[in-house]
């Protein structure tokens, strides 16, 4: 399904789909709601989880905390149906847009996993992070009951 | 400027802005245009990249192809003027909507650099990347003319 990269012509002015993986194998993803066009999360895919997505339009990610290939959705239950998928002009990064249906996205409980944002009217020495939405989604206690925070510090 | 990271808590649910930079001591950063909502380019950012960008309100980037932050637009022109910053849930990417006025942002000419799909309707074991993007919005050659190309294979 993905091609050798051959040369710059062929990655940046090409057809054939040839994408970087990091030295992790890793290529990072941004992932926008088809609806609403809002960004969801960013994450990454390594091969088989690339593939996966372009075979069953549902995203798979890989996930660095777990060390596997994820299909989300699993546990939650919002899959992401996939709607399109773009690549960029070096093909090291991905651009997936998804319907979520009354989904959300964010393993904390919010929409978007976007959902601070930094203040940029103020003093910067001091930042406070500022709330974007107003209450969550739903309750990550019950959705993930049992499963480890994925957050790493 | 940034807060060391102390808990999940902190981290998730926490008004500090404590980014996490991977072992290379860098952040995905995610660009849209505020005017559009589009996806203009996926790069990084280091921690002083990180910082100027929060200071000058202009983007700058940690370029890994020349090994140094970077200002974009220093060379084309078309510096983006930040409107907002957001971070994510486990603050390890960053999402920016910029003004490029009537710019570019992708260095192969595009408007964005993700000017290519990949058809999910068609046969998938031979995927021909499609235009999404009629015509390029500027000369690479002209506007970069002499500059190493930064893709690599």
């Amino acid at each position: 399904m993905f091609k050798k990269r051959i040369s710059i012509e062929q990655v940046e002015e090409g057809k054939e789909l040839c994408p970087k993986f990091d030295e992790k194998g890793l290529i990072p993803v941004i992932t926008t709601d088809f609806k609403t066009g809002e960004i969801l999360m960013h994450g990454f895919m390594n091969e088989e989880a690339f593939k996966k997505t372009i075979e069953t339009r549902e995203a798979h990610y890989f996930s660095r905390s777990r060390n596997s290939v994820w299909h989300k959705g699993e546990t939650s239950g919002w899959v992401q149906k996939v709607k399109f998928i773009r690549i960029d002009d070096d093909q090291d990064s991905v651009w997936i847009s998804v319907d979520i249906g009354d989904g959300a996205s964010c393993h904390v409980g919010y929409y978007s996993c976007f959902y601070r944002s930094i203040p940029l009217d103020r003093d910067i020495s001091n930042i406070e992070l500022k709330f974007e939405e107003k209450e969550k989604s739903f309750d990550p206690e019950e959705v993930y009951k049992g499963q480890p925070n994925p957050t790493k510090l």
